[in-house]
């Protein structure tokens, strides 16, 4: 009974002493009790999946995906797509000066993975998914029919970045299903996890953007009253 | 009954007769049938939520939310962030030629809202959140400390798009939180609908990337034998 007093208590000072370090280094704010670690220079960030739909020289569709991507103005609306030379989408984008982008919902996770695996080169893509390529109505590119969003892009730049070629396409038109009103057909994004190579799906909505961080605005302003 | 008999007649035709015109134009495969619409030329596709990190000219460290982002290059590992010159952080990027990326917990998110609401050239807006900048061990700007991720960017290019430019940033380090292994502080990140103006969560691992999508390559290889 009274070795385990003697522990307990033993146990204590040491919780206490390691606490009191922990809350030190807390307080400290340096470099030293930083919990963070080096990766060193890779990507890790999660991106976007995107299906760019091109026709190659001689009209045939293919479809690529890409997820070195993003948005990159508003006015006027632009986007990036980052292709590897090595692609038959980057000599179709090239050759028509167009592409589309389709945001394949959960439902077409299958087909947006095989169109990042095999190439337009060797395989008919659109014709092993059973998938419908439709002409854009703006652009020398065809879009998915099935896909719940399509963007089309008409190539306005390209920079030469090192292994990948980056492509700005300026928005000509989105097309989306009738059947997704208020943006719910944005709801079926894709992202994918470069580093660890899974795609997710999109999770709950968690508040107002330009809204939900007012509240730190507000007790800036009250503290300077 | 007996009117009742020739109503379920009338029905039974018009079903029948619509029902063979949606066959048809399902068939058919054309722009008539189609079930998108036409949004025009918007930005409607979701984007992830950045925060980029700066020091302006005389050393105070500055945080603003991006969204208009993306991975650009592998070789050498580069991202892109469209600014507007009207913000404060333009002018320290164009100054430092360095920047960070930081991703956002849920936990952080009025944190993320309020530095995309707010101008540094007005409030020191690290102060008011609480938030702690690290000068990078790599670039000349500081990052967050309670962010699970961060990423030092050497500034590599800059392009004029219209409101928006371009600054590419080659990834010099990644840091993140060392209590979560395994990429599952990317996890955290934040996605923003720019249409509806709401924040998402990260939702369901849907499958792994260059896998999901074999079933349909080896279809077709079944089909060529």
């Amino acid at each position: 009974m009274k070795n385990k007093i003697t522990l307990h208590i033993i146990v204590a000072l040491l919780v206490g002493i390691n606490g009191f370090a922990a809350e030190t280094n807390q307080q400290n704010g340096g470099k030293a009790m930083d919990k963070k670690t080096s990766l060193g220079a890779e990507i890790s960030l999660m991106t976007p999946v995107w299906v760019i739909g091109s026709y190659d020289k001689d009209g045939k569709p293919n479809m690529m995906t890409a997820a070195w991507v993003g948005i990159c103005c508003s006015k006027p609306p632009c986007v990036t797509v980052s292709l590897r030379k090595a692609t038959y989408t980057y000599h179709n984008i090239m050759e028509r000066k167009a592409f589309t982008v389709n945001i394949p919902s959960k439902n077409y996770i299958k087909e947006a993975d095989y169109f990042g695996t095999v190439s337009g080169k060797e395989v008919d893509k659109l014709a092993a998914t059973g998938l419908t390529p439709i002409k854009g109505d703006h652009v020398d590119a065809p879009y998915i029919k099935e896909f719940p969003v399509s963007v089309e892009c008409k190539l306005v730049n390209t920079l030469e970045l090192g292994l990948h070629t980056m492509f700005i396409g300026e928005i000509m038109d989105v097309k989306a299903d009738k059947t997704m009103g208020d943006n719910k057909e944005a709801l079926n994004m894709l992202i994918f996890d470069p580093k660890q190579r899974n795609y997710y799906g999109l999770g709950e909505n968690l508040g107002k953007a330009f809204s939900i961080g007012k509240e730190i605005t507000n007790s800036q302003t009250n503290r300077i009253k």
